[in-house]
């Protein structure tokens, strides 16, 4: 049996390897995640980003545990962590995660930490995200950390993405985060029993009402050469605020309820073929790059190549006539 | 006379305005950073990163202003904001900031609202840089916000790179640092007259132990096809931690002294040149990745690339496969 159909079969130790295979980007990776893809597009990819502070890897614990409650669907944690670029931190906060969820088969975490470049992170995920989707995993939960585009990127992925908050942050804080709301589709104020949960919420609708306009035109709008569906309405989906403390187990349900309806909505809209359309064309984008910069590199003469640099060092061409030069082989 | 022209002659309103073609990526703008280039390389480029809470702006401020004082140096700040991709917040902030600086003709600031791609964003710093560089800013600070893989990218671009930190944000956005101080060159921490200062600093001293190691192996392995000079031994420079009280403008010599110290450092060791290269070595890989992908979807059929698109959506290929089809004319 090959390890893409011990995979496929449910094997946990194939599953495993193969998720190492897929991170480092092997020749057998890359064949495995060929031969999985066929079996991909079942599951449902559920963002979960939010700053530190904020509870969020007690909150993604929290739906995991529920979601395995009285189901018998599989569970995956992918859990991104670009806050460690160097080194590895994620190791530490998975081993902490595997006692709070271990002996339930039906639940993997796998941690990841994020090196290299940004869009190798979003790669990789997507990569990640495949082999559980194949490998029968139909809730998949993307955690991400911090602020910024990183975790737009990885929203990207998801088709519900959930953003999580906590009071008493600090304005400057929540104020990094109105470029992040815009791609909330679920909202959580977790830690609710803390004082300011009512100024954090009242700041959140305020926001909301800012963002939400935006926010559509963004989810229309990605980076790839477009070939999307026409804009659909989906105007009706607000956001909904959930109030959580997750370390108690509180408001977990209503949070999975309003997962479950903002799936019906993209299901009824349209959207969740969209979602999945965009999410293939980015992940298309990125593997030409990728391939094209090989290709170059692979027929380019070294030689001309490190003269070419050394002429921008020197600063007789500018890094952009550089480029010219070495596509299109016009002397400077 | 041209813009190129009025620019290096010192005209803040065509530096404004080439500013933006820049930004934008207009032909003129790409133009006129061809004719810039020559003009570039004298600049030392300070970047300064720190999470939202730690008073960076402030600091950022009050360095301005000292490098103003007793010398001629002009003084520009690129803030790049990528906690906003959409909203624009930065503009906001560039107007409270022009009230506290005003007044004074060499310094120019520049906000930059951080949409599109992460690389994007490291590219357009870049060519924001290299005009202020030509146009004889002799130091640009770079400001960035947030923590992850942004500050590791737009620290790539800087010669000197300060962290800032701030008493009392809380262990996890302390542990969330821990990458980012391993491409420290100075560390501040501001706000020193609050309490927990001294736990901060025993913290970072602890942590720069268990980083400092990694730090020059990180300098030397970049992304780029690497025909970097051969490893330098830099291992004696040490990241000195400073205390400052940015809105009182205390300790704010000790920073630019220990700025200057390393400055010292980089010259004697040999950095600076690497870390010059070793910017636009990376700066021609992104411009050659996007020269390639612009070319590719020059010479592709728009049908076929449609067509394939689909061919992945529904599940028939892999979108590896679909990409070596575009590139190879292959059947799948």
């Amino acid at each position: 049996m090959s390890l893409t159909e011990s995979v496929l079969a449910g094997n946990r130790l194939a599953l495993a390897r193969l998720l190492t295979q897929v991170e480092n980007d092997s020749p057998e990776g890359r064949r495995a995640l060929a031969e999985l893809f066929p079996h991909t597009g079942r599951a449902h990819l559920i963002g979960i980003t939010g700053a530190p502070g904020t509870g969020k890897s007690s909150l993604v614990n929290q739906l995991a545990l529920h979601y395995r409650k009285g189901t018998d669907r599989k569970v995956a944690i992918v859990a991104v962590d670009p806050s460690s670029p160097f080194t590895g931190g994620a190791v530490l906060g998975d081993r902490v995660r595997m006692r709070d969820l271990s002996g339930d088969s039906g639940i993997f975490i796998r941690s990841m930490a994020a090196r290299g470049s940004l869009g190798g992170i979003a790669k990789k995920t997507a990569a990640l995200v495949q082999v559980f989707d194949a490998a029968g995993y139909e809730i998949i939960i993307i955690e991400t950390v911090g602020a910024g585009q990183s975790e737009v990127d990885v929203a990207r992925l998801a088709h519900t993405t959930v953003v999580v908050e906590a009071p008493g942050l600090g304005d400057e804080i929540q104020a990094i985060k109105a470029g992040i709301l815009e791609i909330a589709d679920v909202l959580v104020i977790n830690k609710a029993d803390r004082p300011g949960v009512e100024n954090t919420e009242r700041a959140l609708r305020s926001t909301l009402e800012l963002a939400h306009p935006a926010r559509r035109v963004f989810r229309h709008h990605g980076q790839t050469m477009s070939v999307s569906a026409p804009a659909i309405d989906s105007t009706t989906w607000i956001p909904p605020i959930n109030k959580t403390v997750a370390t108690e187990g509180k408001g977990i349900a209503a949070v999975i309820a309003s997962i479950a309806k903002h799936v019906e909505h993209l299901r009824q809209s349209g959207d969740w073929a969209a979602r999945d359309r965009a999410r293939l064309e980015s992940e298309m984008e990125t593997l030409l790059r990728e391939a094209l910069l090989d290709r170059f590199f692979a027929s380019v003469q070294q030689v001309k190549y490190e003269e070419t640099i050394e002429k921008v060092i020197n600063r007789n061409i500018s890094p952009y006539e550089a480029v010219k030069y070495l596509l299109n082989g016009k002397q400077v």
